[in-house]
């Protein structure tokens, strides 16, 4: 796998083929030819091509792709099957609509523990998760190692904990925060999640031009 | 301004533009040179001139970019400036977090009014914003046309609040149901937000090459 070669606008696409065909497959789709999944993604056959060529070789001329092996090789590629686990910190409305709605499992993440401060909710769970207090984050993941945490504190606390959890060895921050973590390389992967930038694209499309 | 032949690809980068020129402006930026720009957003200074170039002439030879003219601009074309509105449409959990801590004034819309079932809810407000009967929706939308619906209801009730909404007149859907709305063109346009995207995105980013 040619990793360090591949360019951040295909690691953004990878995704998008996941889902796509993930859709494919329960829709009981079990071939497609390279032409259909074009269109029916949006991109140029090439395109797909040379996306997927970065990975290896996928797809059969005169055959197109066998779309169970493609959603497989692809979940592969993004690493969902190497039993991830998360952590979330904060529970707060965002923090609990994550773990009441969202399926990290779908993603190849197991959700184990979720840290707060209130007591009104530490010790007890939200959904199956159980809520410890964020005194004891250091503490869990020196047991429990979490290759995800999801930070969904408000903004205020983002950057202290983002340190905290940098230093307990989580390899990826996944920041709702909408603040901007600089932390000392080589430290965690950070994923921001930018609600602003989805609805400014909403807003270009619905505006009429003058 | 050359609206129907910009990519999507341009489109969605524009979003980032404005974040990061917002950042820059925030900063006490006051003009940036094309190569510094490139550097810090990670994008070819001639990509960006490519980019920009859907849209007119900006930046000048030698001097570089004005930031707070560039970050109006992009504003412009985004459409923040147009005085849009918006009603939502669900208040659980990601509902509410949505109207508590989402700046949608900094995406140039007014959140006007909440719509929802529970009837401990309805009659009151969230934060600041009015919460109604859905089934009071068209009534409401039709004495207050808003120009996008933000859909944070249960996955079960995405499909009928969707053709509701359509039927009322907005003009946009911003989508957090996980469920892709089929709607007769001609329709709202759909932005769909996909968390495990950017989730997927960042277990690729920690995954190591076997």
């Amino acid at each position: 796998m040619k990793k360090n070669k591949v360019s951040n606008a295909v690691i953004r696409r990878l995704p998008r083929y996941y889902r796509h065909l993930d859709d494919l497959f329960r829709g009981g789709v079990v071939r497609i030819s390279s032409n259909a999944l074009s269109r029916s993604m949006g991109f140029t056959a090439s395109q797909i091509r040379q996306d997927l060529s970065c990975f290896g070789e996928f797809g059969q001329q005169g055959y197109g792709y066998n779309v169970e092996n493609l959603r497989k090789e692809v979940a592969e590629i993004l690493g969902m099957n190497r039993g991830h686990s998360a952590v979330i910190v904060g529970t707060g409305n965002l923090g609990r609509a994550l773990i009441q709605n969202f399926h990290f499992e779908k993603s190849g993440f197991a959700l184990t523990a979720a840290f707060d401060v209130d007591p009104a909710i530490v010790g007890g769970q939200v959904g199956e998760v159980p809520v410890y207090h964020i005194d004891r984050l250091e503490e869990y993941l020196q047991q429990h190692p979490a290759s995800v945490a999801v930070l969904t504190v408000p903004r205020g606390a983002a950057h202290s904990i983002a340190d905290r959890l940098a230093g307990a060895g989580v390899r990826g921050i996944w920041n709702f925060t909408n603040t901007d973590l600089a932390l000392p390389a080589p430290g965690p992967v950070v994923e921001n999640v930018h609600f602003a930038d989805s609805l400014r694209t909403l807003s270009y499309m619905i505006t009429d031009v003058e």
